[in-house]
């Protein structure tokens, strides 16, 4: 039984998430299944490289299935495309070796936190970016944000809830960019996350910005290993999956994952 | 009684249109003018600088309303934006002469129309481009859109049923950017639009993108003065008002108008 391997983009706006749950719960996961188990004439399972929150985007999260259908990778990403909404697609697909997991061979991931920093909200942003009116000092925010670059216990940074055998985690990529006054993002990329641990690093880097904490206590707040040394979990609607690596190679330089189909 | 002039952002996609209607359809003029009256203990009436149809986008849309309130203009602003929708902001507000008009007082709009050509649609950008999956030639569009710049009777790109005197308008610019297999974008700068112009212009240059009709053809098509002439009107969600200027001034540079509060 092949083994397929889907590159989807979604607006998590009106989704649960990407983890299948209860009946009636609009999710990424439930879906994808519901149009797959379509094709293929039965139930098919997917396994995802991240589980996003709702109301998370996704420009590259990577998912997998196994199953049986007439159809090779190209008709299969149309035949797919026809079915699922219009707020999920499946930018990318193909055949895969069937050992393959999402999230276990995923080498790393990047996620971009957009904040709207205009003085006034803005309707054509509001889908995508947390609003925060107060003028940010981005300098201060990208000087914090390099202290949590390379291995660190990541404890303070997760929510409760997530059983986890470590908190250690490695971040190869923390920057902060863009211009106070208009769009400023958080880029993370690293070989895992803990529960809610971007937003959570947007929060606490917020609060650098609007000079409620200062940008050098960043090492003294991973040493806390205490969700309440850091800031509030920022919005979801800012926070997008922008892509997924696997492979060796230099673990800075995530190459995009491109498949042919 | 002061007159107010407001610079508005909204998502077009919820509204139908600008222009007040029968009663439960939900405009942006309407929407805005019920929030003024909120304020100001009556009636208000807004006029807008350019009536944008159903799904239309503005990033700088330009009304104007006389009342009375007791708040200045930056308080002004702040109270419109907390009872306004998501979907519809103030920009800025400033006092203006009684005379202005925002129509018959403006020098130039200006009008992006988005489309997203990549070969898969894109749910993050469902709500503001038109998706065209087949490459486009943007070198054929591009040349096409030269031949629109200038003087001309533009009659064979309108759609019935608007009652003006004249169909000559005046294009100070009219220019495709950005690159087959991403995002390509024509930009359209005028002293005043026939109805559904920039749509119809958008329709004609995507046949020409297409290869369905030469890009030399354009100079017959506007002689034609026939709307069967032209391409389809394209769809309302790629297109934004960007910008309205007023006053003296080199008409092909339109300087962002940006009020103080």
């Amino acid at each position: 039984m092949p083994r397929y391997r889907f590159i989807l983009e979604y607006d998590g706006t009106d989704f649960l998430g990407w983890q299948t749950q209860g009946a009636g719960a609009r999710t990424v996961q439930g879906t994808l299944e519901a149009a797959l188990a379509r094709l293929a004439g039965g139930a098919v399972e997917v396994t995802g490289a991240g589980r996003t929150d709702a109301g998370v985007h996704a420009e590259g999260q990577v998912a997998s299935a196994a199953f049986e259908v007439a159809l090779c990778a190209a008709e299969l990403r149309r035949a797919l495309n026809a079915l699922l909404p219009e707020d999920l697609a499946v930018v990318a697909c193909d055949v895969v070796p069937d050992a393959f997991h999402p999230r276990r061979d995923a080498r790393a991931k990047l996620y971009r936190y957009a904040v709207w920093n205009g003085p006034v909200r803005s309707p054509l942003r509001r889908r995508r970016s947390h609003a925060v009116a107060a003028p940010l000092d981005v300098a201060a925010m990208a000087r914090a944000a390099g202290a949590f670059e390379g291995r660190h216990d990541f404890a303070s940074l997760r929510s409760a809830g997530s059983g986890v055998q470590t908190t250690e985690r490695t971040l190869y990529r923390c920057a902060v960019e863009g211009h106070a006054g208009t769009e400023v993002r958080l880029l993370v990329e690293g070989s895992g996350f803990l529960r809610h641990m971007v937003r959570t690093l947007a929060g606490t880097l917020l609060e650098v910005g609007l000079g409620r904490r200062g940008p050098d206590g960043m090492a003294a707040l991973l040493a806390a290993r205490d969700r309440a040394a850091a800031g509030p979990t920022a919005p979801a609607c800012g926070l997008t999956l922008v892509r997924v690596a696997w492979g060796p190679g230099p673990a800075g330089g995530v190459s995009s994952t491109n498949p042919g189909a």
